[in-house]
C-alpha cells in the first residue's frame, strides 16, 4: 500500500495511467490521505465537474489486514453538491481488495475528450483501462452482472448507475458487497457526478494472488488484534443491538427521544414508526429466508446488516439502513417496508444516495407533487431518475436544487446536503455536527446521538445547549481520525465506552506500521484533518455563515418536546478552536 | 414622497397596510432606500422566499418630477438567485407614478397564510387590497388587460406572470411603459419570485389627481433642468445613437471590438450579427410600421426604445434591448430577429429576466437539449417555463441551476447570475464588475463598456488589466449614487463626458430638496450604498470567493483576440479600498 495509481482521463489518445510511490503522503490513508491530496492539488475555486478536480480512492490504514472492521473505502473531491471538500466512505469489499492490490489510493484526474465511457480493471498483472459504451446509462446492478459475465465473481467493483452518468448532485458510488452485489456507497456530496464526470463507469478489483497485508510485529499485531475484537464483542451496541437489529434499531430509539424527523421535519414523532423499527424489518427478513445479520465485507464481526426479500422471498436489497428507512419512511410519511426496501434498491441501482433522495421526496411532498405518505407515487418519482427525465433531473440534484425549482422554503439541508435522520431541534448535539462539519449536513461527521440518546461515551441532555459544542468537537476530531485508519464508524461505540478497546485501535496501528502513536497523536491526526478540510472550504467561499442549520429550526417549534434549536450562533463558530 | 406604505401580507385576516413616516429613512431615493430598508430590516441568512424577505419599491430622489429621465423604480430585496442583497431597476411608469402618490416606498413584509393571490389598488383615494384568484398563472399582457378592464387606461401596473407565482430564480417584475404594455422589467436576481411568495400578484398605481412633486426652489430647479436636457441631447450617444437604434446600436460595435459572447461564450464574434443589429432592427419596426424611437416612461428624452411588429404589422413587443438581443441571439447562435423578439415577448409575458434565460438557454445547448442556433427549439424551451413543466421550472430558475441540472460546466455566472451581453476577457473592465458587483454579473452596476469601448469618460485599453479596478470602482460608486436618483443610467454617458451636465443633476437635486450637496456628496452616497450591499452579502456569507469569474474565462482563449480575463484576483480584491 505504498504507490499511488493516477489516471489522466483527459489524455491524448485514452486515459492514461502513471503509478507512483506514495511520497509526501506515505502514512496517510482514508480520509487523511484524501483530504490532503484534495487540499493540495485541487484549487477550491475550479468547478467540480472539470479537468482540476480529482476524485481520490483511498482504502485506509488498517485496510487489507487481517484486523476486523477495517474495510471502509474513503473517496474524496471537491462536491458538487456542496461547492466543498467531501470525503464520503463506503463499505463493501473495496477497501480491502484495494489494499492488497498494494495501493494507498486511486486517484482520477483531467477531463475526458470526448463521452467515451471506460472500465478500469486493476488485478495483480496490473492495470488497464478499456472504452466500452455498452455500458451507458446502465443501472450499478446491471453494470455488475456484466463485469462478472466478464470478469468472474472473484472481483469487486466500484461503479456509477444512471445518476452518476447524468453528473446529478446525489450520485454515489456503489461498492459492491460479499456477494458481488452494488449494495454499498459512497453516498453523500455526489462523488458520483465527479466519477461520471470523468468518463469512468466502473473499476474492476481483483486481489486473487495477492497476499494479505503483513504487520511490522506480526505478534504484537495478533495479540491488539484480539484484544479489539473482544472489546467489540462485549460492547452491547456492536455486540448485539446491531448484529441483532441493525441500524434500523435506532427507529424506536429516536422516535421515543421526539427527535425522529417526521413528514420533512415538520415533527419529532411518527405514529406508524413501530411499522418500519428495525425489530419489525429483522423478523421481517427472518420470516422471507433473508438474513438479519450479516457484514458487508471479509473481515466485518458487528454484522450490522442482512439481506431484504421480497414478497416473494426473492433478494431485493441489503437491509436498509436506519437512515434510508428513515429518509424514504417516516420523513415522507411512509410507513410500508417494502416500499421503503424498493426505494432502496432503486437507489442503489440509479446510484443515489438514499439519505439525499429520501430528504428530496420530503421537499417534493412539501412542494404538493405528491401527498406525504404516499409511497407509490415516491417509487415513481425516484424512477424519474433513473429514466433521466427532467423531473428526474431535478430530484437526482438533490434536496436543495428541488427546493429552488419548487420554490419550497423548508428545506432541511445545510451547505446544500441534505439533514439525516435525527432532529437537531431534539437531539442538538447532533445539529452541531450538522452546522459545522466541513462536509455539509452528515451524521457520521460527528455522532453525537451517541451520547445524547445512546448514552454511550456519557451522556449530554439532547434537549439543551449545554455541553453540545465540546461533544460535536471531540467527535468530529475522533471521526476524521477514524474514517483515516479504515475502521467501520460503528467500533466507536465500543472505543468510547471502553479505553482498552481505543488502545487496541493504537496497538494494532503502532504494531502494523513499528510506530508509537498515542492517543495525542490520533487526535492530532484528526485536527489536521479537520483544518485541511476547513481551509479548503475557506478557499472555496465557505464562512461561519455556511456553518448554520437552515433557520425554521430557530423558529419552528418541534413537537413533542416544544424545541428549537438554541445552540448560539457565536457558540457554533468554537467548535474548531481546539 | 415623504411616506412608507408597509404591507404586512402575512397578517391575521388578510393584507394589512401601515402608513409611516419616511423617518430614519427620509432623504433616501431608489438603490440607496432599498438596500437600506434590507440591509437594516432583512436578516441576511433568512431564506428569500420566507416570511423575513422583504419587498421594496423605491422610486428615486427625482421621480415624480418634471426632471428627463428620472422614471426609474428600484426593488431590492434578498435576492433568490444570488442569495445576496439585490436591487433590480427598472423603466416604465411606476416610479413617477408611485411618487406622485407621495411614496418613497413600498414594503412588502410577511408570509401569506395560504395561496390567495392579492392585487392592491394605490391611487389619490387610498389603498385597497383585494383578493383576485382569477389572476392565477396569467401572463403580464393578461394580467393588465384585465386590470385595464376593471380601472380604467389611466393606470400603471406593477405585476408578475407565471415565473414569478412559480417563484422561480429568474422571475421578474414588469413595469408597465406609457402605452399600459408590461415590457419594463425589473430582470435581475429573481425578484419576481419574491413578490410571488408574498401572494401579490399585481400593484395597480393611479395618480389621477394628484399633483406634480414640486421643487423648493422651482426657478433653480427649471435652470438646471435645462442645463441638464441640453446636455443629454447634445451628447453623440444620448442624442444621437441611442435615440436612433436604441440598445442594440451595440451589436455591431461589440462584434467588432471581438467582445460578441457568441454560442455560450465561445468566441467573441458572431458572423451573422448584421442580421440582428440595432440598423437592421430600426430599419425593420419603420418597414413595418412600428418605431425605432420611442420612450418608455413620461419625461424620457433619450427615447432608446421602439416598437416591434411581427410580419402582418402587429405589436409583438417592445424594442428589444441589445442585451436580450444578444442574450437570444448570438449567445445562442440565433441570427432571426423576429424569433428574438417573440422570445422578448415570451419572457415579459412569463415575467422573466431576459439576460438569464437567454444564457439559461445557451447552458441548455451547451448540455446538448437543443442546438446552437435553432429558434424554434429555444421559443419551445422557454414556453415550457410558461406551461410550468419540470424543465420550465429548471430553466426558469436560471442559468446556474440548468447547469447543475444537466452537469454542465461552462456556465456563465457570478454569484449565481447570468453574465451579459459582453465578454469579460475582451472588456476585461466590465469583468471586474461583474466579479466584483454586490449584485452578481451585472454590466448596469459599473458599465465600463462605455470607457473599455465607446470611449465615454476616457479610454481605458478593454484587452489588458491595466486600470480595470479603478474603472470599475468608480463606475460602481457613481452607478450606485445615480440608480438612487431614479434617473436612468444611460444618463451616465452625458454625465460622464460633460461636466456641466453632471452638475446639473446635483443642481437639480439640490434645487428641488433644497441642499448644498457637492460631487464629492455624490461619490459618498455612492460609496455608503455598496458599503450597506457588501456588508449584507458579508453577512450572508460571501467572501473574496465570490468575487470572481467563472473559471473557465481564466483557462479558455477568446478568438479573435486569443485573450483570457487577466486580471489578477488580489487586484479583485481592491474595487472596494477607496
Amino acid at each position: 500500500m505504498d504507490k499511488i495509481l493516477r489516471i489522466d482521463v483527459g489524455a491524448e489518445g485514452g486515459p492514461k495511467v502513471t503509478e507512483v510511490p506514495a511520497g509526501e503522503y506515505a502514512g496517510l490513508g482514508g480520509r487523511a490521505l484524501t483530504s490532503m491530496i484534495v487540499s493540495k492539488e485541487v484549487p477550491p475555486l475550479c468547478h467540480p465537474l472539470g479537468a482540476d478536480n480529482k476524485l481520490v480512492f483511498a482504502p485506509g490504514l488498517l485496510s487489507g489486514t487481517t484486523a476486523a472492521m477495517s474495510g471502509r473505502l474513503s473517496v474524496g473531491c471537491k462536491s458538487p453538491l456542496t461547492g466543498g471538500i467531501k470525503e464520503s466512505n463506503a463499505g463493501g469489499q473495496a477497501a480491502q481488495v484495494l489494499a492488497r492490490l498494494g495501493y494507498a489510493a486511486i486517484v482520477l484526474e483531467g477531463k475526458p475528450k470526448d463521452d467515451t465511457l471506460y472500465k478500469i480493471i486493476i488485478n495483480k498483472d496490473g492495470i488497464s483501462i478499456k472504452p466500452d459504451n455498452s455500458l451507458k446509462m446502465l443501472g450499478n446492478y446491471d453494470v455488475v452482472d456484466k463485469m462478472k459475465a466478464e470478469f468472474g465473481d472473484k472481483i469487486t467493483c466500484i461503479s456509477i448507475g444512471q445518476a452518476g452518468e447524468m453528473k446529478l448532485g446525489a450520485a454515489s458510488i456503489a461498492c459492491t458487497d460479499m456477494e458481488l452485489r452494488p449494495t454499498r456507497h459512497a453516498g453523500r456530496g455526489g462523488v458520483g457526478a465527479v466519477m461520471g464526470s470523468k468518463g469512468v463507469k466502473v473499476i474492476v478489483l481483483d486481489d486473487s494472488g495477492m497476499k494479505m497485508r503483513s504487520a511490522k510485529d506480526p505478534e504484537a499485531f495478533k495479540t491488539a488484534s484480539k484484544v479489539w475484537v473482544d472489546g467489540l464483542k462485549k460492547h452491547p451496541v456492536t455486540g448485539e443491538g446491531l448484529p441483532a437489529y441493525g441500524t434500523n434499531v435506532l427507529t424506536n430509539v429516536l422516535n421515543e427521544a421526539g427527535g425522529y424527523p417526521t413528514r420533512n421535519f415538520k415533527v419529532g414523532r411518527f405514529d406508524t414508526c413501530t411499522k418500519i423499527s428495525g425489530e419489525t424489518q429483522a423478523a421481517l427478513e427472518i420470516e422471507r429466508k433473508g438474513t438479519a445479520t450479516h457484514g458487508c465485507h471479509r473481515g466485518c464481526i458487528i454484522q450490522c446488516s442482512g439481506t431484504y426479500n421480497d414478497k416473494n422471498g426473492q433478494y431485493l436489497t441489503k437491509q436498509p439502513e436506519y437512515e434510508t428507512v428513515w429518509a424514504h419512511g417516516g420523513n415522507c410519511g411512509i410507513d410500508d417496508l417494502d416500499s421503503i426496501a424498493l426505494l432502496d434498491r432503486l437507489d442503489d441501482d440509479y446510484g443515489l444516495d438514499t439519505i439525499e433522495m429520501g430528504a428530496t421526496v420530503g421537499v417534493a411532498m412539501e412542494a404538493g407533487l405528491i401527498p406525504f405518505g404516499d409511497a407509490e407515487a415516491a417509487i415513481n418519482l425516484v424512477k424519474e431518475v433513473g429514466k433521466g427525465t427532467h423531473l428526474g433531473r431535478i430530484l437526482g440534484s438533490g434536496a436543495g436544487l428541488t427546493g429552488k425549482a419548487f420554490g419550497v422554503e423548508r428545506v432541511p439541508v445545510v451547505k446544500n446536503q441534505a439533514l439525516p435522520a435525527y432532529d437537531p431541534r431534539a437531539v442538538m448535539g447532533i445539529g452541531v455536527t450538522y452546522a459545522t462539519s466541513p462536509m455539509g449536513a452528515d451524521h457520521t461527521a460527528g455522532y453525537a446521538v451517541a451520547t445524547n440518546i445512546l448514552k454511550v461515551g456519557g451522556f449530554v441532555d439532547p434537549l439543551s445547549p449545554e455541553g453540545q459544542i465540546d461533544l460535536s468537537r471531540n467527535l468530529q476530531i475522533a471521526t476524521a481520525a477514524v474514517d483515516s485508519t479504515g475502521m467501520c464508524l460503528f467500533v466507536a461505540f465500543a472505543v468510547l465506552d471502553q479505553p482498552e478497546t481505543f488502545q487496541a485501535l493504537i496497538d494494532m496501528i503502532n504494531a502494523f506500521y513499528g510506530l508509537k502513536l498515542t492517543a495525542d497523536d490520533v487526535a492530532a491526526l484528526g485536527k489536521s484533518v479537520l483544518k485541511n478540510e476547513r481551509e479548503f472550504n475557506v478557499k472555496a467561499g465557505f464562512t461561519s455563515a455556511q456553518d448554520r442549520l437552515p433557520d425554521f429550526f430557530q423558529k419552528e417549534v418541534l413537537a413533542p418536546h416544544g424545541v428549537t434549536f438554541t445552540v448560539k450562533n457565536e457558540d457554533l463558530d468554537t467548535v474548531f478552536n481546539w
